[in-house]
């Protein structure tokens, strides 16, 4: 597979039509099995690759900005007799290790935000089953608020993938079924295990879905429900959307480089810089001035390309380990801006960006990659941006200012988006994570809201791990990162899969954590990737010969 | 590595020193290098098998049974200059994945025992970390209520599995720096990235440790702190224990039969059936006869026997994936005994034995094998016996009796033992978890406590997966067995491991969820295992060599 671009919109929709009707938008999936994004197989009965992915993740976001007249959003199969085949299998068979654990932590990060667009922005997803959905199909449908199942005597919801490809419904499947539906275990483990999956009155009795309807009332009822689940929507009356126009965005060798933010890229030492620059001007004159901004508006673009950085780093820079974080400009700009977010939150789109740099914000914290804040002069780790220090492994912070360097000594200044916009996986902010067994620092950070803290007290304060004298820095900085580069890569994704999430789990927590760490593992296992293997042997007429040993 | 068993004494312990001095004792680590429970490798600077763990786990189970006098355990090492180098490498580097999988198990059990002695029977444990503390061995630590550090300028606490060996502090370390400690996550990465670990008051400011003590003054503030934690327990005063007389076990080649638990091995299939038999008589006349029937005593006859069965299967039948759960016996007697339990509360023993109860049945909920309960006529799943159905992934009843079978129609009898005595890893009952979506029916069935429910109501009520006659019994089972037997074993772990534990998560789940799957993934990655791996090459002078791709 070749570099991946995460970035497309509807004129390019391949497998995905998108179609707005008052307050109603259908998402109807037909995939076009010859599109693929890598060569080698056929996206058969609506199975999809990550391709497929990438256009609903795109129609996900664009529906909650472009429209807010939007309040229910139906997702259906465009095709007759099937719904959704799951993930495509030989897609899975020929994808390396990398490729498979990208392609599962970028899905579930798709499901992820259909759960938050319904909760957070009451933009609700309806999923109308008609057809069979198999694995990853009926994963897709249970990020949807309501299940719909149509009653044909044919049409059933399955987890297949154990009994027929040995590895697990890794999509969150396992986790929704017994957290989010509430199936019974003992259901949830017969329902795991039957190809053919469960369908009609069953599947409600179960709780695998809310209602079946027959076919002869399929349309309308599924209309119907779309119509009343849209009239318990709070979207705005009137609200005009704004355009998400085409990144600015320049690849080169060692290189990316955005209107706001910057990859450079060291590939001999391991390691990329992401450099966030703070806004150009002030703030907008008014809410209405902010809306005209759209896309240029610096908390969105700053969202995007930030969120398209970190989605390029790990899907084509696999040989990337570290990032280091850094910003550049204004820090009272940024806080400026932070406030103007705050004080507009009961405007749509000012509460959607803030959504939006939370699922942005998520999306570092489940990165594999070692992530390194450096607070230098000139930064401004403020506000949203000092949760990119927060985010960070570890962060290195410079005491003063540097000997011929007149920018003012590098601080971070804590705003009310640190107290609350930015809530982890956890349902903490990444300050209360990081001070879990200190609440009482956080009651004394609040007090500093507004304060630039320097190198010094930022340390004491346990806002950084780290502060240097300049004399000091570069060694400090070089022998950090020649032992982190130098470490076992996967060691360190297990080491930040567990320290990046203390206290509270939650489902989001169970999927990131315990569902795919346990898929990963199935993912190297013999019996699904090996010649003899059920992931290689789809297909093919042969069964699959298991080493029966239980570990 | 041979068969392995899980039962030993302090008569024939090799690796720790148990000594007991008035309400304090005190658990000495002195491993004997020489003895390691399979050829290939030297158990140097106090490092561990399987085997010290199984001395260890022996001791915390006995000091709760035969010595209620004891309100304070101090581990120490019974070495000079090393308190304990974790596991041993090289037997790490020697072992299957399947016996690394299942040695990091039993461990993590023994640490969580540890914790349960503490927090459930106020035996508390204070570790006296007298010399270098590394990987499982600030693992063990971390598992004491209480870290005492020697001062000496050399001892120091360490996790440096990560940097030295690419694979995590796997024995619960990641989750309970974070989680127990509350270690600030950026410390915690710098601690478990630094080989030699940290000392003296650092490790107190970082929370690692509760307190250092200088050389000179060690031997007697351990003492100091010792007694000052033994005076805030409520071990019952002039308590006289009562002695874990040897199992009645007897194994043969398909069959390992106790007093009143059996073992029976179906090779072929991959199956085995363990029976468990309820009391043989009535309760005993008074809490002191139960006292004076010690270890013969029914409830803790079969907690033990359970256990040691379960262990049995997980180390020496890795090949057998399907565990049937049966039981044979008298339902009342079963709940009598629950009663004696439940009324004698007050009594440490019998508070132990409810606590030990607690810890096997968490051992099944652990155990990857898939347990299916078979509720039939005779059967006596009743009360604390009612709980193999409810741990077990599926459960099967008998409707009515069988032709030319005059026994009872199989029935499943709710007792006070099903609503609390046994919480599992989430914290919740297992009837909590099962019926996570319907709170009601939890209310319903508590008032079905004492009534026999037969196979019919039991489906109804969803105590069990399905009801079937007896002329379908055979052929529903039989056809359920082949296809259970024929999944992929990996599959049904990770399946078995999400499905198992809805609802809330807790540090203990964490552990065995997220901590253990990650563990469990890297220990099968080339980085650490594969000929260039750091496992492999550790001792060996040469470094390894990584691939890069960050996954």
């Amino acid at each position: 597979m070749g570099s991946v671009t995460f970035e497309t919109d509807p004129s390019r929709y391949r497998h995905w039509k998108l179609d707005v009707q008052g307050a109603v938008a259908t998402l109807a999936l037909d995939v076009a099995e010859d599109k693929g994004l890598a060569p080698g197989y056929k996206l058969k009965l609506n199975s999809y690759d990550l391709g497929v992915d990438i256009e609903l993740n795109d129609a996900v976001q664009r529906l909650r900005f472009e429209h807010p007249e939007i309040r229910c959003v139906v997702i259906k199969s465009g095709k007759d007799n099937v719904f959704c085949a799951g993930a495509n299998i030989r897609m899975l068979g020929k994808s390396t290790h990398g490729a498979k654990v990208n392609f599962c932590k970028f899905t579930n990060e798709t499901r992820l935000a259909i759960e938050d667009a319904s909760e957070s922005s009451k933009q609700i997803y309806v999923c109308a089953i008609n057809g069979n959905a198999a694995g990853g199909g009926y994963e897709l449908a249970l990020a949807a608020d309501h299940i719909m199942l149509v009653d044909d005597r044919r049409s059933a919801v399955a987890l297949p993938e154990t009994p027929l490809l040995a590895v697990l419904p890794g999509t969150g499947g396992l986790t929704r079924v017994t957290d989010k539906r509430k199936v019974r275990r003992d259901r949830a483990d017969v329902f795991c295990s039957i190809e053919e999956g469960i369908r009609g009155t069953r599947a409600v009795e179960w709780r695998l879905v809310d209602e079946v309807v027959p076919n002869s009332k399929w349309k309308e009822a599924v209309a119907a429900r779309a119509r009343e689940v849209a009239a318990k929507s709070d979207r705005p009356k009137g609200a005009k959307g704004i355009a998400l126009t085409p990144l600015a965005r320049k690849i080169e060798k060692d290189r990316v480089s955005y209107s706001h933010v910057d990859i450079e890229i060291d590939r001999a030492r391991g390691l990329a810089t992401v450099t966030v620059r703070g806004p150009a001007g002030a703030v907008p004159a008014s809410v209405e001035a902010a809306h005209a901004l759209g896309a240029k508006f610096w908390p969105l673009t700053v969202a995007r390309e930030l969120e398209d950085a970190i989605l390029h780093l790990r899907s084509n820079e696999a040989a990337i380990g570290v990032v280091l974080f850094r910003t550049d400009g204004n820090a009272q700009a940024v806080l400026e801006h932070d406030d103007f977010l705050a004080k507009a939150n009961g405007d749509w789109l000012m509460r959607e960006i803030r959504h939006y740099l939370k699922r942005v914000l998520k999306r570092v914290d489940v990165t594999a990659k070692s992530f390194i804040a450096l607070i230098e002069p000139g930064s401004c780790f403020a506000g949203t941006l000092a949760e990119l220090a927060f985010a960070a492994d570890r962060s290195l912070m410079l005491i003063g200012a540097r000997e011929g360097d007149n920018r003012k000594p590098a601080a971070i200044t804590l705003g009310a988006a640190n107290f609350g916009f930015y809530p982890m996986g956890n349902g903490l902010t990444r300050l209360q994570t990081r001070f879990l067994g200190e609440p009482e620092t956080l009651t004394e950070l609040k007090g500093k809201t507004g304060v630039a803290v320097d190198g010094e007290e930022a340390a004491e304060l346990g806002l950084v791990t780290a502060a240097y004298e300049d004399f000091d820095w570069d060694d400090e900085l070089r022998v950090m990162l020649e032992e982190r580069t130098s470490f076992s890569p996967d060691a360190m994704t297990g080491m930040e899969a567990n320290l990046r999430f203390a206290g509270p789990e939650t489902m989001e927590t169970k999927i990131f954590g315990r569902l795919t760490a346990w898929q990963n593992w199935i993912f190297q296992r013999p019996n699904a990737i090996g010649e003899q293997g059920a992931l290689k042997l789809y297909g093919s007429g042969v069964s699959p010969t298991f080493n029966k040993d239980r570990v």
